[in-house]
C-alpha cells in the first residue's frame, strides 16, 4: 500500500480466486472448471475474431446480445453483457447498493459479494444458512436491502426452488433481488422466467461453467430494461468496451453449439452422481448438489487435511478456512477418469 | 433509469465512444484504430489460447507482465494489465481519487476523465489549455488534485515534452500525476523512464493503437511498485479475472513482433505528414501531432459541415460538439490509399 492510497481504500480486503497452480498438480478439482474444451467452432470463432482485432470490439455487443436472448426467449434489451460475471455483479452493487443501500446475503456463499460491499461502502447483513445449509425464505422478506442468492449456492451446491425465490422477490418489492445463477445449468431451475413479471429481480449468468469458457471471461445478466438499462449506464461510465471481439464470437458459437455443452453437462452430472455415492460409501457427508461440483466433509478427518493429502498426491481441491465450513472441501466435477483417481486417493488416505 | 437506481448515480453522464458503423461507411477514420492487423503470430497465439478456454485466464497475468517489462526495461512489480486502458484510468481513479481528494486535467482532453469523476464522485477542475491547445506545467504545480495528462494529447494530438511533464511531478510530490501515453508510439518521448525515481507518476498505455489490438482490449500501467500494489488491490477487489487468455497470449505476440508493429507505426506516421501537409494546401488549419490522427479545423466551412459532408462521402471522421473544438474534426491516419480518397474528397467539398 502506497502512502497515496484514498484513506477509503484502507480497509479493501480483497477476493482471493482458486489457485492457479504452476506445476505439481496432475488434476485440478479447485476452481470449478469444465473437463470439457469448447467447441470447434467457437475456437475457428475466435480465431477469425483476431484477425481482426485492429478494430474497436462492438460496444453494443450486438450479436452475442441478440444470441442470448433467443437463447432466454428475452429481448436484447433485457441482456447485458460483461467481462465476466464478476463485472456484472459489480455493475449491480454500483447501480443499487450504497452507505445508505445496504445488502444481504447468506453467511456461506461466494465469497465477492462482501467484498463488493467493502468496495463500495456498502453495508451488509449475513443471513446464516441453516443447518443443512438451506435458505429459509422468510427470513429474506422485506429486507430493506439488495438480496443476493446464489442459486445454486456455491460453495454448497445446494439449490433453492424457485417458488421460494419467487417469494423473496415479492416480499423485496422496493429493492433488487439478484440471483447469481452461475451454477444453474448442472440441474437447479432457472428464474429467468420471471423476469417478465418482477422489475426487481436481476439474473446473472456466466460462461464460465456450463459453456466452457472461463477463460474468456464472459458473463451476463438477464432483468427487466429498465435495470439493463441502469446496469449500462454504469457499464459505459466505468468500461463501454468491456467485452472483447475474440471473446463475443467465441460465446455465441457456443450457444450455437447448445447441443454439445448439453451432452457435457448431462456427463458432468452423470459423473457427479458418481462421485457423491462414491464419497458416501467413503464416509463423507455432502449436502445435494446441484452444481458442478460436490461439497464433502468426513467425521474423521478434518477438511484440511484432506485438502493437503490430496494435494501431496496431485490433486487440488478448494478448502475454504471459514467457520462453519472448515471441515469441507469443494471438489470440482471432472472426468470419469479423474473422478475415479480422485476416489481412489482418497481411498488410501481414509486407509491411512 | 429504474425507480431502483441509486441516488448518487442519477448524475451519471456515461462516456460516448465513438460510433461503430454497420454500414454505408466506406473510410472509417473516427477512432484512431490501425489500418494495419495484428500479425500472423498474434492470431496463431489467440486460436491457441482458444482451445484452453475451459480454463480459468491467469490471475496473475504472468507472462505478458514480464514481456511488458521486458519491453519498458522494469520489473514485473512495476506493471498492471488490465482490460483497456480505460480500466486502468477508472483503478487509478478509485485507487487516488474521492469525494475529499479531487483530481484537475486540461478542459479539452479524453473526454472520459470526467466520466470516471462523476462516477466516483471525485471533485474536478479543468484547466483550459493555451490558445494553441498546449499545456502550460506551470499551471499544474502544488494542485492538490491527482494531475490527469494525455500525452500526446487526444483529441489535438500535442505533445508535452517529457521535461515540463515532470515539472509537474515534481511540483506535486504528495499526489499522484497519471500520464496516459495512449498515442505515445507514433512520434512522442515516454515518461516510463521516469519511474524509478518518482513514486508518483503512473504511466498507462494500451495495445488499441500502436500495437493493433483494439479489439482485444488490453491496457497496462507501469509505475512505482507501490502504486501497482495499490492499483492491484482495486483489481483484486472488483475483477482478478480481468484480462481474458487469448488477450494476453496476443499481446504478447505483438510484443514479439515488434518489428512489424515499428514499421507499421513508422508508416502511419509517414502517412501523417502527407495528410497534415496535404490540409493545410487545402487550408486547413491544425496543431503537429505526435498521434495517429490530426486534428484540423477550416476557416471557411464550419467542423460540423466537413463532418456531415464527409459522411455523406462515405468517410467517417470524429467531429466533437464542444465549446473551443466545435470547428475542429479528429481524423484517424489510415493507409495512404485512404488518406488520398480523404484529401480528394475534401477538395471537392472545398469546391462546392
Amino acid at each position: 500500500m502506497s502512502r497515496f492510497l484514498d484513506g477509503k481504500r484502507n480497509g479493501l480486503d480483497p477476493y482471493v480466486p482458486g489457485e492457479q497452480p504452476k506445476g505439481g498438480i496432475l488434476i485440478k478439482l479447485n476452481t470449478n472448471e469444465s473437463p470439457f474444451p469448447p467447441s470447434e467452432r467457437a475456437v475457428k470463432a475466435a480465431e477469425e475474431a483476431a484477425r481482426n482485432l485492429q478494430l474497436y470490439s462492438d460496444p453494443e455487443c450486438s450479436l452475442i446480445r441478440e444470441k442470448l436472448a433467443e437463447t432466454y426467449s428475452v429481448g436484447p434489451e433485457n441482456v447485458l453483457v460483461t467481462n465476466g460475471s464478476d463485472e456484472a455483479l459489480n455493475f449491480a452493487f454500483m447501480a443499487y447498493c450504497s452507505e445508505n443501500s445496504p445488502a444481504v446475503f447468506p453467511d456461506i456463499t461466494y465469497g465477492f459479494y462482501p467484498v463488493f460491499c467493502r468496495l463500495h461502502s456498502v453495508p451488509y447483513r449475513e443471513i446464516p444458512l441453516k443447518d443443512d445449509f438451506t435458505i429459509d425464505p422468510d427470513e429474506y422478506l422485506g429486507s430493506g436491502s439488495m438480496v443476493v442468492i446464489a442459486n445454486p449456492n456455491a460453495p454448497t451446491g445446494v439449490e433453492l426452488p424457485v417458488k421460494d425465490i419467487e417469494k423473496i422477490i415479492r416480499g423485496n418489492p422496493d429493492n433488487i433481488v439478484l440471483v447469481d445463477e452461475a451454477y444453474v445449468d448442472f440441474g437447479a431451475e432457472s428464474c429467468v422466467g420471471l423476469i417478465s413479471r418482477y422489475d426487481n429481480l436481476l439474473v446473472v449468468g456466466t460462461f464460465s461453467k456450463s459453456r466452457f469458457l472461463a477463460g474468456a471471461r464472459l458473463g451476463f445478466v438477464i432483468g427487466d430494461a429498465g435495470l439493463i438499462a441502469d446496469l449500462d449506464r454504469i457499464r459505459n461510465s466505468t468500461n463501454p468496451y468491456n467485452v472483447n471481439s475474440m471473446t463475443m464470437a467465441c460465446g455465441a458459437a457456443m450457444l450455437e453449439d447448445a447441443d454439445y455443452t448439453n451432452e457435457c453437462c448431462r456427463i458432468i452430472k452423470e459423473n457427479r452422481e458418481y462421485t457423491a455415492s462414491k464419497l458416501r460409501e467413503l464416509g463423507f457427508c455432502m449436502p445435494d448438489s446441484k452444481a458442478n461440483f460436490v461439497f464433502a466433509a468426513h467425521p474423521e478427518i478434518s477438511g484440511a487435511e484432506i485438502y493437503g493429502r490430496l494435494r501431496e498426491n496431485g490433486i487440488l481441491v478448494r478448502h475454504f478456512d471459514k467457520e462453519r465450513i472448515r471441515n469441507f472441501n469443494r471438489i470440482t466435477i471432472g472426468t470419469m477418469e479423474q473422478m475415479k483417481q480422485l476416489i481412489s486417493t482418497l481411498e488410501r488416505i481414509l486407509e491411512r
